[in-house]
């Protein structure tokens, strides 16, 4: 079942033809503004739809939500109701805007409640994340690493091919984008012969990733197949997997990555809908060898988003320093929650599940400065003429993803996040 | 600053010696019964003092609790009132139970009320977890692994004596003594020259740990230090870290255990506050090389805590299989909560850390049964004349715990998990 959005329909609401937030998108977030408290709202050209004031308004009747479901901190509420409702919840508000809607279209003073500038606003984290899984799931990327730190001639490792690879990741420190971060500071080794040392970072990095947003699963003990899988996912965002590969090369080996990673996590403030993302479904790459059967899946279940990163010197001048796509992973959505679920792990509303680092084929695609600058062997050089083999104090990484077909665009916005100096 | 409790001090409800559940115990948990709903209890002997009650009857005044901090589901809302908080609760539960305070005592309906006894009452979660995080801080643990997996010459990895080496867990899937588990299922490759294959594990296993419960802690960016660490834990609990050894091993290289654990961990039902624990801090073991400073700590902060696991058969019989120690761990709670936040990393208020397997030095002491029958090649006779290398569907593995001097015990009851087959 898909939602009947056409994609040549229009809204009364202005939207500009590069603008992410289509009529056709609508994603969700959490947004307050000097005089509105903490609220859902839904994104639409530069402007936000207000759901608490919508549903005061009396617009939103006969949906089963309550004023608390959007009066609220977070998306978890809305979300508990299930994909039924947020799928109706979803397509009333598309009714409302769509150009020849007179109920809303039509009443300024309502409209003046109701919508709000998105320069206005200020969004928060959407999601109250309840657990957090970060797979390994871009192919380039794994091989990348495995030349890089282990056997060029054996890149994979041999499990790679054969499972979603992932592992356990911290949610408190999952921060929306906006928020600045501190240099996380740690233990390294930076010398073999020698004793670690404990200070900042110095090989501070981010990872390219996408994440899904799951609604309440199946209790623990029971798995949840491919075929399911889409019926528990709510929605994606962008996600930066910030690292600090020094601390992660002395820590890592055999429990996995942890204080390299747990400091900051970033991510973009809409949740754009699976249901937004169905039309720029795609083919995946062919899985040989032949993967388990739990691991089987039928139709298209990959996704054509185009995936940028830049760097923002503290003076403000911008470079691009990758481009690339949620299309070039290996293992899609519905095999990683197949993977995770089928031993009997229980999932909840509001759990997180990041993609992995997001590496394309060739070097501009990579995604993480790691790749992008080969173990540090080759600087980038910005447009200021400086140079970056890691991050430095001051920089601002953003990270913008958007899908675009027969003229319709979906986008994702951006995670922009600032690296402030170790306190 | 410690609690004015005596060891010599009783209460005038009866506490049989080899009760774990002392009036200098006095753990904090969650029970309902077939009348009385969820909420706030106090373990004694073998009662639970009901906090809601005793709220409502009015002998919790000029304590910054409300009701609904104790007619609740979880002891979250009131740890989120702080350590002074909670320490001043358990000593007007103390003052109340003394046995020469007339208050309560001599109330005969406001006793029916407050009193249930345990057999009656049904156990929850105590806390509802948001992080879940497993150190692998026994040296014994960790040597016998690296002796069986990698270098019997080299079986400490080159970090383990630097870092006190953790990785995030599911939280989840965190249950509570009492809930049966089914095996689960998963990936594996039981021969290396052959494709992975996909199946119930059939070599499950338990990890003897015990967890401890923190309080809200700062903002993400700080850190606590080693001296700091005790004013965030609220208590421990025993823990059952559940781990599938055939799914792990083919997984876990290189970012970790995830499926091989993330299945079930159990957990024993009274939190035992750090208060209650304080005099039983023993000294730990010299640590050599030298730690970092953040890791340096001052004073006793190693805990003697006697721990047992029996496992008992479908027919109910019970073997006690190994008898260790919290003492032989050789990072200390201190040490890995400021590890943990040392790179900024926020806790907060029902995030769990567990211990990793605490293993002691001698053959009897292991604390999984990987180590009790080395890999399988020496399997354990039960008191029933069965044998086990691993664990059979059917068996119930309990783990108990308890500190005893002067003549005082503070126990830990048990964990008791049964497993059922796979689904």
């Amino acid at each position: 079942m898909t939602l009947s959005i056409s994609n040549t329909d229009k809204s009364w609401i202005e939207v500009a033809d590069n603008s992410d937030f289509s009529l056709q998108n609508l994603p969700f977030g959490i947004f307050r503004t000097q005089n509105l408290s903490p609220r859902v709202g839904v994104a639409i050209g530069d402007q936000i739809v207000d759901l608490q004031s919508l549903f005061v308004l009396g617009y939103l009747e006969n949906l089963p939500f309550t004023k608390d479901d959007f009066a609220t901190n977070y998306l978890n509420s809305m979300m508990l109701k299930g994909k039924a409702a947020c799928r109706d919840l979803r397509l009333r508000v598309y009714k409302l805007l769509l150009s020849d809607s007179p109920d809303l279209q039509q009443n300024e003073h309502h409209c003046a409640q109701i919508l709000v500038n998105q320069s206005d606003a200020i969004m928060q984290m959407p999601v109250k994340v309840g657990d957090y899984t970060d797979f390994y799931s871009s192919r380039e990327h794994a091989t990348n690493v495995g030349i890089m730190f282990r056997d060029p001639e054996n890149a994979l490792l041999p499990n790679w091919l054969h499972i979603p690879v992932g592992y356990h990741g911290r949610a408190s420190s999952i921060i929306c984008s906006g928020t600045p971060i501190h240099r996380p500071k740690g233990q390294q080794r930076p010398n073999d012969s020698e004793p670690p040392v404990y200070g900042p970072s110095k090989l501070l990095d981010f990872e390219l990733e996408m994440a899904f947003i799951t609604f309440e699963g199946k209790p623990l003990g029971d798995s949840i197949s491919t075929t399911e899988a889409d019926d528990y996912i709510f929605g994606m965002c962008l996600f930066n997997d910030w690292s600090a590969r020094d601390i992660q090369k002395w820590e890592y080996v055999p429990l996995g990555p942890f204080l390299g990673k747990n400091f900051a996590s970033s991510i973009s403030p809409w949740v754009i809908t699976l249901d937004a993302l169905e039309q720029f479904r795609i083919p995946g790459p062919v899985q040989e060898p032949k993967v388990l059967s739990y691991l089987e899946y039928e139709g298209d279940k990959h996704i054509d988003i185009n995936l940028q990163v830049a760097i923002e010197t503290d003076a403000g001048n911008e470079t691009v320093i990758s481009n690339s796509n949620y299309k070039h992973m290996y293992w899609n959505m519905n095999q990683q929650l197949a993977h995770h679920t089928v031993n009997g792990c229980d999932i909840h509303c509001g759990d997180m599940m990041a993609s992995g680092t997001i590496s394309g084929p060739v070097p501009e695609s990579y995604g993480s400065m790691l790749e992008l600058s080969w173990k540090g062997t080759k600087p980038l050089t910005l447009n200021d003429g400086s140079e970056r083999k890691f991050l430095q104090d001051g920089d601002t990484v953003i990270m913008r993803g958007y899908c675009e077909k027969d003229g319709v665009r979906v986008g994702f916005g951006e995670v922009s996040t600032k690296i402030l100096p170790a306190k």
